[in-house]
C-alpha cells in the first residue's frame, strides 16, 4: 500500500483476434494529486473480465471504446487515501471503474462513480469484485431476470466454473432446477459436482462432450445461461426445449474474432422452430437493481448456500499475462489480480 | 365445386435448396367417403405460406414433416358436403390443414381439427386465410406479444407486402408506432405508404436500400419483424436501439439454404452489445387466444383501420407454381390459390 509510483497499464494498439499482452504498454507515472471534489484511491485488487476485450476494440460497445493511450479500464477496489470530497472519505473502501493502475482519481460527479464498500461488510473485500460485485450481480439477473428458472427445469451454464456460471448455477441449485455445467477442465467439473452442487458437469476437452451433455440432459435443456458462444452454444440449442429461453449473457470464445468472421451460432433457426426467448444481457442495465439482490445473495452466502471461490493473480504487473489465462480457461472462479507493490 | 374427382399434391421427394414444383407430385383419386365420426370436405381456398417449405423438410420442425407419399399440408378453408359427424354439419364452412387436394376428410378427434367457420361471418370467405387467420393472428401476437410496441417507436417490418407483414404494420400504425417497411418493389412500397398508412417503405431491389432503411429509421429501430433473415435482418440489426425486441416470426430469405450453409445474422453479438430480446413466433402457441384477437381485428377491419389484399392465382393445378412465386415475392399481400374445377 505504499508504493510511490503509479504503475498504469496503457492501451497501445487495439488488438487483432485474441488479445496479446503486447496491446497494452506499462509505464510509470508520478502518482497523481486529487484536484477539487476529487480523491485519490490506491487500488488493491483488479477484476479481469472477459469483457475487457470487448473494450478494447474500435467500435463502441455499451461503453465508449478504450481510447488509444488511456489507461485501460478495469473494475477493481480501492482504499481512498487522499479526499477533497465529502463524497469519498479517507480510509473508504470504493469500488467500480478503477483502471489498470495503482492509482485512481476518481469525482462523485462521475457517471459511472466507484460506490463506497460498507465498512462493517462481512466478507473478504475480493468478494465484492465476486459474488457481490457484477459477476455476481450478471449470474443474479441473468438467471432470475431473463431466464426465469422453475423448479424441475434444466439449466445448462457453459464457462460453468468462471466468475458468472459458477454463481449461476448454485443459485439456479437454489431455485430447483437441474444444473448441468460445462468447464474446460476436469478438476474444474468436478468442483462444480462435488463442491458447488451441480448436478453434472461436462469437459468440453472430452472428445465425446456432446454426448455427454445430451445424456447430462434427459429432459431437454429449459434454460441456457450463455457464456462461451460458439460451437458450445450450437450444442446447447441443438437441446433446448420449446419455450426455452437463452441468456445471452457473454461469448468469451468468439471476443477474437475478427469482425468478418460469423460469430453466430448456426443453427439459429432453431431459434424460431423451437420458439426461444434469447435475450442479451449487459450488469449495467441493472445497476440501480443491486442492493436487494446483493443482500440475498450475501444471505446465502452466509447460509453456505453460494460459495465462492476466486484465482488471485499476485501483482499489477502481471494482469496482461492473467488476462490471456482468463482466455485461456486458467483460472477456477472469478480471476482477480492484487496489485501489490 | 362439382369435382367428381379428388386431385391431390404428393410430397414425391424432398427439396434440396429452393422449393421446386418438381417434388410435388399430382394424382388423382376417386372423392374420398368419410367413415364413421368423419365428414368430407370440398376445398375453396388453399393458403400459401414460407412455412411450407419448412414442412418439406426431413428434420422435425414445430410440426412432423410431411412424409413422402403424403398429401402436401396446407391451410385451407372449404365445405362441408357430407358428415357423419355432429361436429361438422353439412353447409358448414370450415378452415384449417385441409391439404393440397380437392377434397379432404377431417375428424372432431384430430388433434388439430379444422374449425368452424361462423356463416354471419361479415367478411369474405378468403379473410379467414388472412387478416382473421394464421396470417393475421401472427401478426397480431407477434407484434403485441413479442414487439410490445410503444407509442412513438418505431418497428421496421420486413416482407412488408406478405400477408402477415402487412397487417402487422397497420397494427403497429394503430398502436401509434413509426413503421418502415421493407419490400421488394416499388409497386409494393406505394402501396404499404400509400394505401396503408406505413411511414416509409424500402424497395430492397434498390441499390443503396441500407442508406435508405438508416434515413428512414432516424430515432434507430425499437423492433424489428422479422420474416425475412439474411442481409435484411443484418441491416436491421445494425439500426436497433438498446433494449430493442425481435420478432424472429420468419426467414423466407434462408429456407431454401441447406444445412451446412449458416443462416445466422453475421452481427449476431449485437444482439447482446446492444440487449436485445430476440423470439421465435410459432402462431400454433396462440391457438387458444385467437378468438377475442380475431373480433379486435373485425373491429379494425370494418372501420377501415386494416385493409386486406390477397393474390389469388385460379386452380389447384397451379399451386405448385404459385408456391415457387411466393417465394420470388411476386404476390402483394395475403397469397391464396382457389381451388376451383
Amino acid at each position: 500500500m505504499s508504493a510511490t509510483v503509479n504503475r498504469r497499464f496503457i492501451l497501445r494498439e487495439r488488438p487483432v483476434g485474441d488479445f496479446a499482452p503486447g496491446v497494452l504498454q506499462r509505464v510509470v507515472e508520478a502518482v497523481p494529486t486529487p484536484g477539487p471534489g476529487q480523491a485519490l484511491v490506491r487500488n488493491l485488487y483488479l477484476s479481469l473480465d472477459p469483457t475487457n476485450r470487448i473494450w478494447m476494440n474500435e467500435e463502441p460497445s455499451y461503453l465508449p471504446p478504450v481510447a488509444l493511450g488511456e489507461v485501460m479500464r478495469g473494475i477493481g477496489v480501492g482504499q481512498v487515501v487522499a479526499s477533497n470530497t465529502s463524497a469519498y472519505r479517507v480510509g473508504a473502501k470504493v469500488g467500480g471503474l478503477l483502471g489498470w493502475q495503482d492509482y485512481a482519481i476518481i469525482s462523485a460527479n462521475d457517471a459511472l462513480r466507484p460506490s463506497v464498500i460498507p465498512s462493517l461488510l462481512p466478507v473478504p473485500l475480493t468478494s465484492t469484485l465476486g459474488v457481490l460485485g457484477t459477476n455476481g450481480m450478471t449470474a443474479y439477473f441473468g438467471l432470475l431476470h431473463i431466464g426465469k428458472p422453475k423448479r424441475g427445469e434444466t439449466v445448462v451454464i457453459s464457462a460453468a466454473a468462471g466468475g458468472v456460471g459458477s454463481i449461476a448455477g448454485q443459485i439456479a441449485k437454489i431455485y430447483g432446477a437441474r444444473v448441468v455445467g460445462i468447464a474446460g477442465t476436469h478438476d474444474k467439473c468436478n468442483w462444480l459436482t462435488q463442491e458447488l452442487g451441480f448436478d453434472a458437469a461436462i469437459c468440453r476437452r472430452d472428445a465425446n462432450w456432446r454426448e455427454q451433455l445430451a445424456a447430462a440432459c434427459p429432459n431437454g435443456v429449459d434454460i441456457d445461461f450463455e457464456n462461451v458462444g460458439g460451437e458450445i452454444m450450437e450444442a446447447v440449442l441443438q437441446l433446448m426445449n420449446t419455450h426455452g429461453r437463452v441468456v445471452l449473457c457473454g461469448m468469451i470464445s468468439q471476443y477474437g474474432k475478427t469482425t468478418t468472421d460469423n460469430i453466430a451460432p448456426r443453427n439459429f433457426g432453431e431459434i424460431l422452430i423451437r420458439r426461444l426467448k434469447l435475450q442479451g444481457l449487459i450488469i449495467l442495465d441493472y445497476m440501480h437493481r443491486f442492493p436487494p439482490a446483493q443482500l440475498r445473495m450475501l444471505w446465502w452466502l452466509k447460509r453456505g448456500k453460494i460459495k465462492e471461490r476466486s484465482t488471485i493473480v499476485q501483482n499489477l504487473d502481471n494482469a496482461p499475462q492473467a488476462l490471456v489465462q482468463l482466455f485461456n480457461g486458467e483460472n477456477i472462479g472469478k480471476m482477480l489480480v492484487e496489485i501489490g507493490e
